[in-house]
């Protein structure tokens, strides 16, 4: 198809959702994918640009002059050509954003690209429907009727007052059913959802989806009304905050994905892998230093593996509790408490994992019943400390403002692995005294 | 405040959120949240209802009868009403729909319960608003205002025909610009994005997110419109997914939380941790068989926990990323393409904490060169089968139609635990020729 028959090309991708354009650029090699995106129509191109993968994008903007940048940008909502720009170097940004006709289009972009990206300024556009709390319903239409043209979909029509402070918000219902001359102070609802400039994406998703909203309009320090966050925007949130801590639990870095290249991917898996070989050697010395138990109880040896899988296995799944708690805000109660609950539970896990290895034990030639009961009790309060530390290691994280997240995967897996396997041998001397 | 202060107790919740009287309400003993329940009038306790968690409304419904369950189902849009009759006990489902007034929201509701809960028909809600193409402009007012009484948001007018096929969609802009004659069939948009009722949940979120819907109509085998599903839907289930998939990966079933009480966590918990102790028990027998290299390299046994540790982590990393690969749809190209990445990128990784392990075997005494580099190969055997194991069973799974998820955490481990362990005696028995 990529045999410059422009015509017939058009046509075909003329039907075709832009998304789907997209994903079909993500398979082209880099000159066909710039000859398609040069190809298209303004129009649809700079929809194409926002659904593209991040590399391919930001190598086909390489090869686009920065008139043609900004032309694009030109179609685009202020949120989405602010997450483009922010993607190019920093020498081209302000070439590109010189080369946008619509100033107010580029003053807008430029005020988004001051707002970190994590927090509700970098979710936020700077399209939306307001209204003066002092118009009446006429100017209201009229005025409207200019904004909207800019506005993808208007889901809510927010007041403001002479400053651009955000008062409340008015009903397309109230305002077609009252008579033209009436004020919208005497009409709009002062009952509004609002996030703060600076409040952090997470939290944004959070309200939204507790109050199953749509929109929420966005103020600065001083209440003044400066955009609005559509739900889309929080969908990805959602899917890119999940993303993170599953990744994180994995222990890899670096969001990346199936596809991406083999260096991206081992400097996102190689860092952790060394710290769990760290933790390994770790291992290695501890039981060089309980070497002597080697002639009288060497299958003491051979357990060290369960027991690092079941103190591993134990912490990555308290962790994973406490994070998504932590997440979902429904940790309360006190520290003790949960405490308490931890341990309960380690020991009625621990207890039926203990009863199966005593079982095991009768099979085993070589091992007595002291010897078996010595691994149950050990394995327990392996247990017992791996889920402790599983749980309190998120919480202590998350208390002084770190992601939790990184405490799950392979963080939790070596400490515990360590931990719990210089527990077994210490507690092992002194049941077998060797 | 819970001392029969009725009218006080009203007035202080009257302006409060529903969602936010239902974390309230989440917090209270059975008693006082039951009466706190009745005491709302019914159109805010419906709202609560949907919000609450799981067991508390479990709990709370018991005590309510079944006019009063009745009353609230009345008030609730026909996808939260069947999501809620789901939850009663069978018995019960039955006397509770007879006791809706209005019959043709019980027969809606009837209708969703046939759905899978995970498909679209278990998702979609019954209001909307729709017009018939033979209409002409005047009347698709009308009745639109009347239809329009039971829907929360509109988003979308869609158009069918008489047989009730879904035909198209119709823009507000173009219904309010053109003449009260012309027929609905000359100005529609014949361009619509629907889903099937019985697709699966997780794919409606992928279209939805993917073209950016705030709302999309579901269709019958027959093509008739039967219903629609809203945004709001759709990121609860991205959210379940992503929660599914992160306790899966860290070997928790049955989405627990943690405020549930012990004996749910431990049913969610402990059958991974018998997994895990069923293939600790494995590596025992395993080095019972290679017992006889005690005598001569007994520090081989000292590694055991890092091989496992190192087979474990990449297995998960492994995993991980073509569990997400699968579910974003970016794993593509040929089975043979991806055997051989995997291989590479193990074999760069490998390599890197050989070369880690022969400088530790410098530090200490009593391990030579040949020791060390036994090791080092071995190892690195280890974490090219650990990636293999890691990116095809899921793959595999995948192609079967099973959840790809549930072979990351304790089911990856574990087998590459034990796989592991044997691999690396095996080797080193090669080598070593003991």
């Amino acid at each position: 198809i990529e045999n410059k028959s422009n015509t017939a090309l058009l046509d075909l991708l003329g039907e075709v959702h832009y998304a789907d354009i997209a994903e079909i650029v993500d398979e082209l090699d880099l000159p066909e994918a710039t000859y398609l995106i040069k190809l298209l129509d303004s129009d649809k191109t700079s929809d194409v640009l926002t659904e593209l993968d991040e590399d391919v994008r930001e190598r086909i903007l390489k090869n686009l002059s920065n008139e043609e940048i900004a032309g694009e940008l030109l179609e685009l909502d202020t949120d989405d050509a602010a997450d483009i720009i922010a993607e190019l170097p920093e020498e081209r940004v302000q070439e590109v954003i010189s080369n946008i006709e619509d100033k107010e289009h580029a003053k807008d972009i430029v005020e988004l690209l001051r707002y970190d990206e994590n927090s509700a300024g970098g979710l936020m556009a700077k399209e939306l429907v307001k209204v003066n709390e002092n118009w009446n319903v006429l100017t209201c239409v009229k005025e409207m009727r200019a904004q909207a043209e800019n506005v993808t979909r208007v889901h809510s029509i927010y007041v403001v007052d002479d400053d651009d402070k955000l008062k409340g918000r008015l009903s397309l219902k109230d305002l077609l059913t009252t008579s033209t001359k009436t004020q919208v102070s005497e009409v709009y609802i002062p009952k509004v959802d609002y996030v703060n400039v600076h409040d952090k994406a997470e939290d944004v998703a959070k309200v939204m989806s507790k109050y199953d909203l749509e929109a929420i309009p966005v103020i600065d320090e001083m209440g003044r009304l400066v955009g609005r966050i559509t739900i889309d925007d929080i969908v990805d949130v959602i899917k890119e905050e999940a993303e993170k801590d599953y990744q994180l639990a994995a222990g890899i870095t670096q969001e990346v994905e199936a596809d991406d290249n083999i260096w991206q991917l081992t400097r996102a898996r190689l860092p952790w892998l060394v710290l769990g070989l760290l933790g390994g050697l770790g291992s290695v010395f501890i039981m060089e230093g309980f070497e002597e138990a080697l002639n009288e109880y060497k299958e003491l040896f051979f357990f060290t593996p369960l027991i690092a899988a079941m103190a591993g296995n134990v912490g990555v799944q308290s962790s994973a509790i406490i994070v998504q708690g932590l997440a979902n805000d429904v940790v309360k109660g006190s520290l003790l408490n949960r405490l308490l609950k931890e341990v309960g539970l380690s020991l009625i896990n621990g207890s039926a994992l203990a009863i199966l290895v005593i079982i095991f034990g009768f099979f085993i030639d070589d091992i007595g019943l002291r010897f078996s009961l010595t691994i149950a009790v050990s394995m327990m309060s392996v247990i017992i400390v791996a889920a402790l530390i599983g749980t309190f290691v998120p919480i202590i994280l998350d208390k002084r403002g770190i992601d939790p997240a990184i405490a799950t995967g392979p963080f939790i897996t070596t400490s515990n692995d360590i931990f719990g396997i210089f527990l077994f041998f210490y507690l092992a001397k002194l049941i077998l005294g060797f």
